[in-house]
């Protein structure tokens, strides 16, 4: 070791390096979890594109290895393992964590919220980011977005839905907070595991089933089964989400720092980009195979039912508590703020050239 | 130097580094010239967040000056410059060099084209990034994604458009590919600097002026003295570029090149959301300070009339070029496949929560 150090401290002397890192050229390997599978479509291509980016960036020095759930066996423990450092970072969705942080689910999207650019200003521009960061410090944790799968769709339906007094009894598998939504509004809300859902659905132990949009529901083969689609109303955007231990975090020399924190951040964008691209192609694929897939939107009272409930729900929850008070007024005031521009830009031109 | 150069060869032969550029600790400076001003907001920021992007990342190996159209005096000349040496990049878009090369247009904007989602779909996940590059070679220049304006506005009317007929002889500033559809469907498209517009619009030497969208628009004035603000056509969507000279681009080592390639991708992302967000921001003041202002959607027969002008001239364009003819029929089936996709989703989602 004394050639060695006589030879880094020669070498530094001469003003060769930069600094004392890179002459020791140390490499940084961090473990990832993510809550998906080996092959789950783009929510499994954000972190392996993040990573192949940083290794890049880096010239190898930062490598970042992925267990999918089939190794780690805990797809919605991902915030524990991160937090106790038997990952060093996590790729999931805030929203799974509500059990153990409530605040957690407005990070990930909020019924008859923003849509996919509005949430980046708002998490970019506006409070957002810090806002997170307020929620997942006490856990020695860093959150950035990870990806976002779009706007999501109502799911799939057997049977068309011409009232609010088509929703009562009707028995649809839709989780978390949509599912308190719609329980709230009549539906029978039921739980069954992924790979349940096209028998039952098939086998009219179900009557609908929200997955998440044309990319991702494509394997899934509701549309075989289904005919109705409708368009979504409870995640108009769904940001997942990048963990990182803060302690694997501060190890990290200030380089591999901001490699790390662009790699995520654009590895987000892309997935948004991905998920636009697949949707796409996966929507006229099953429009193609089923020439009787049609497209569907609730009529206005359900939109009106869904809508006031959310908002009900909503006010209770910033009234028990101070720091969802914050987030939920923050997200409102943003989109009162930034949804008009998006009427007379995107929306008026959709609407304009699709009349035409 | 024979001192530096055994030392670096004990070092290396000791394994400590891991290639010979780590241990020369090269920076590179790359000089950029911008078509904008010193002040021009978010075109400006642009560069300047991929540049400190990639300085932070490279630990200060990588480094790009930048000069602005007061110091090159050359805005629309970048093209030229980055081309023959005298920058090795540039930010400019590429529709302002349709005179050299008329193929360079299609990958800022086209009439009645993709949105900004859908645009940067098209480049990553279709054919876009390779047809442009097909553009670029021969002049040994290589060609990136530089940021989105997102969708642009149509313009400020003085009077309200309420048919084709009002558009006849009607006044415009609306420059390049949309000028020569607006001047078919009967405009007097005018051509001013933009410093004389306000003036011109006031005294009403012009009717009516397209310039980019709230966020842009605001310091330009035209919501004191023009009334009506139309949704537009003509952009909606408007990706910038960065130019690089392929020699400059072929001297930087292999993760210095990884380093700006996610730098460009990145701040381009930003860009778009950056307008997003300050496009909310200057819609809501431009209402708040003139409540008079009032956003306007052209009637149908207006929008017709603009859309079969723009696809004839589209169709002239890709019969007297092959390559046109490739670019121009990629993009339109392109939108084909992914349109769909975006009505049942953003445009269905925004529609029903502004109707209730």
């Amino acid at each position: 070791m004394s050639m060695r150090k006589t030879l880094l401290a020669a070498v530094s002397a001469l003003g060769l390096l930069a600094s004392p890192w890179a002459l020791a050229d140390k490499t940084y390997t961090l473990r990832l979890a993510e809550t998906w599978g080996p092959n789950s479509g783009l929510l499994g291509d954000a972190p392996r594109n993040m990573a192949s980016m940083a290794e890049e960036m880096s010239n190898g020095r930062l490598k970042i290895r992925i267990d999918s759930s089939n190794k780690h066996k805990a797809p919605f423990g991902i915030f524990d393992m991160v937090r106790n450092g038997q990952y060093d970072m996590g790729h999931t969705a805030s929203y799974y964590y509500k059990g153990t942080i409530p605040n957690a689910m407005y990070f990930t999207t909020v019924p008859f919220g923003m849509i996919a650019p509005e949430m980046y200003a708002w998490f970019y521009h506006d409070d957002g980011m810090e806002l997170m960061q307020k929620v997942y410090e006490p856990f020695g944790l860093l959150s950035f977005p990870g990806g976002n799968t779009s706007n999501q769709m109502g799911g799939w339906f057997r049977k068309e839905i011409n009232s609010l007094e088509d929703m009562k009894g009707l028995k649809m598998r839709i989780p978390g907070f949509a599912g308190e939504v719609m329980s709230e509004v009549g539906v029978a809300v039921t739980s069954l595991p992924p790979g349940e859902l096209y028998t039952a659905l098939e086998r009219n132990t179900i009557d609908a089933v929200e997955w998440v949009g044309p990319a991702l529901d494509l394997q899934m083969g509701f549309h075989q089964i289904a005919k109705y689609y409708y368009s979504g109303w409870q995640e108009p955007n769904a940001e997942v989400q990048f963990l990182i231990n803060k302690k694997a975090w501060d190890k990290l020399p200030a380089d591999l720092q901001a490699i790390l924190r662009v790699s995520m951040r654009t590895a987000a964008y892309d997935m948004y980009i991905q998920s636009t691209h697949e949707s796409g192609v996966a929507w006229e694929k099953m429009k193609q195979e089923y020439p009787d897939v049609t497209h569907k939107v609730f009529p206005p009272e359900v939109v009106h039912a869904l809508r006031e409930t959310t908002n009900r729900l909503l006010d209770e929850f910033a009234e028990k508590d101070e720091l969802a008070r914050e987030i939920i007024t923050s997200q409102r005031e943003y989109l009162e703020q930034v949804r008009p521009w998006t009427n007379i830009s995107d929306k008026a031109y959709l609407n304009s050239v699709a009349n035409d």
